[in-house]
């Protein structure tokens, strides 16, 4: 396998992306295709041992930052890591690409200039990967749409099931909507309309998900609009994160519980860990024709391996063309 | 002052409900009429000290439950405490209405069947104050309308203006819209058309606020669509409620770690306090044409207490003239 690898994603590119790089070439021996800049690249990996390993660097000279407007980037930058890595998977030199950079460059680059959709996608949906106590949730659409139709909702929903099954390894995952109540009925017109829809698809459909459902483990995938799904994934991090500073200051405020907070601190951190980010780093654009995995901009050496790892299991599942037969099949029962 | 309590309203009514009336009576020295079954609510109170408070009982036999469809609750049970309570407004019997009860219920019978909006009003909107350290934001729609139009979210920016000034004591808030993304242009249709609006209006506007930016306190009024409110404030209360867990869970894993969370536990119970619920125990129905206060139906007898403060600060505040004078002149200036 060959996976092609933003080095000029993450926040602090590119060292933990060549670093992630690395880790990836050792524990899973593909070859990673390390696109960006060369005099920037070659230092980075210069700092590991690297001899024997499968890594690659391809130039890409244009660099994408935060902010970069993502409607303008596809054809002002068209040299950019994201173009170059986009492309090799299109000219088959690679079988994902993966990067921790913005997210709204790599949504427009993909389906407007490189990729382009699956056959029969009507929209692209960025998906995230909620930890969920010992299990994991897929949310869906959490950015790429701010304004959503029933069709896409329902669309969604055949791709999260196709992906859950190549991310979390379940075969019939319960697939729900994301709602303001559980009971039938409430979910504004979109929510309605789309339940309708799902209803009638081959899966598990589990109606109405409440965020206190969705963190406690109720679905496997839970779709949703873009505006909802991403104002719903800033608040969990958001309320974490708040909730974790508030908790260090009131243990800072006194001198029994400032040291309550140095004895239970290892507890503190796996906590931390579970929930900062909620997300499992590096989940797909789903929809775009060629897996590409998109990671968080404050992504690690290993959050960018683990990202790497996700677009693995993403190609060997055949999500790609898992979901172009789903829609196929779709497509002809409605005909029927 | 005379303010109406739904004795039937929280989750554990009567006591709770009853215990908070005596401490208001005692703190605030209004009249409070208790408005329930008597049956019910007689033995309670003959458990407090109420010689010489001016609590009274105003009788009403139907019992609104959560499961009661709000839809369906106004006709099939015209004696609720609700109705009875809101109609002691409507007939200035009362000054205010307070209930821990079923929210869509008291939506739809202050409505569509006793107070009505007031005049120029185009939807009430329920309304959110949320505990940000030593602060508060009031977040509105939280849950009355869950298809919203831009002009919708226009009067609720006016109308949250208006409480931030009874209930924050704030005469120039600073009024932003939940977006998906701080920079201008992002958000979906709703929210880049009543921003637009919204910017004409006689306030201080900030634009688009994210979920972290409202933790922060960076807007003391946030507008948003019912839908999206709501599955914010559920999102934030589910995720404090998760951190609080895990870390509790965490610490017991451990000899140390449990020592620890003991010698701590003042400081976790100071943060569950500020975040469990994350809301300060009532807010109003705002654009019904009477001052309703809901609080949270885990509500303890201090938080209906802290509930009908809520009433008390609207009346004293002239929070209905105030909103029927403010859409007033907004009209005259459409008009120039």
């Amino acid at each position: 396998m060959r996976i092609a690898l933003d080095a000029m994603g993450s926040d602090a590119f590119p060292a933990p992306d060549v670093a992630g790089a690395v880790l990836a070439a050792q524990e899973f021996g593909d070859t990673i295709l390390l696109v960006g800049d060369p005099s920037k690249i070659e230092p980075e990996l210069a700092k590991h041992k690297t001899a024997g390993l499968p890594l690659q660097v391809i130039p890409a000279l244009d660099i994408i930052t935060m902010h970069d407007k993502p409607s303008v980037v596809g054809k002002a930058k068209p040299n950019s890591s994201m173009h170059i890595g986009m492309k090799l998977i299109k000219d088959e030199q690679a079988d994902a690409f993966v990067t921790a950079g913005n997210t709204g460059a790599a949504l427009s680059i993909a389906t407007l200039y490189t990729l382009r959709r699956i056959s029969g996608v009507k929209r692209p949906a960025l998906t995230a990967i909620l930890r969920v106590g010992e299990r994991a949730v897929i949310l869906l659409d959490v950015g790429a749409n701010a304004d959503s139709k029933p069709e896409w909702l329902e669309q969604f929903a055949l791709m999260g099931k196709i992906y859950a099954k190549s991310a979390l390894g379940l075969d019939d995952p319960r697939v729900g909507v994301l709602s303001n109540g559980e009971e039938e009925g409430k979910g504004n017109e979109l929510v309605r309309e789309a339940s309708a829809l799902i209803a009638n698809l081959p899966l598990r459909f589990v109606g109405n998900v409440e965020p206190k459902d969705l963190l406690s483990g109720d679905a496997d995938v839970v779709v949703s609009d873009g505006f909802v799904g991403n104002i719903m994934v800033k608040s969990l991090e958001a309320t974490a994160r708040t909730v974790s500073n508030l908790i260090r200051q009131e243990i800072m405020a006194g001198t029994l519980t400032k040291l309550g907070g140095v004895l239970a601190k290892p507890a503190f951190d796996r906590v931390r860990k579970q929930t900062d980010p909620f997300e499992v780093g590096g989940a797909p654009l789903l929809g775009v024709n060629g897996v590409v995995i998109i990671g968080h901009g404050r992504s690690n050496d290993r959050a960018i391996k683990n990202a790497i790892g996700q677009a693995r299991k993403a190609v060997s599942g055949q999500v790609i063309a898992s979901i172009a037969t789903g829609l196929q099949e779709r497509v002809e029962t409605e005909r029927r």
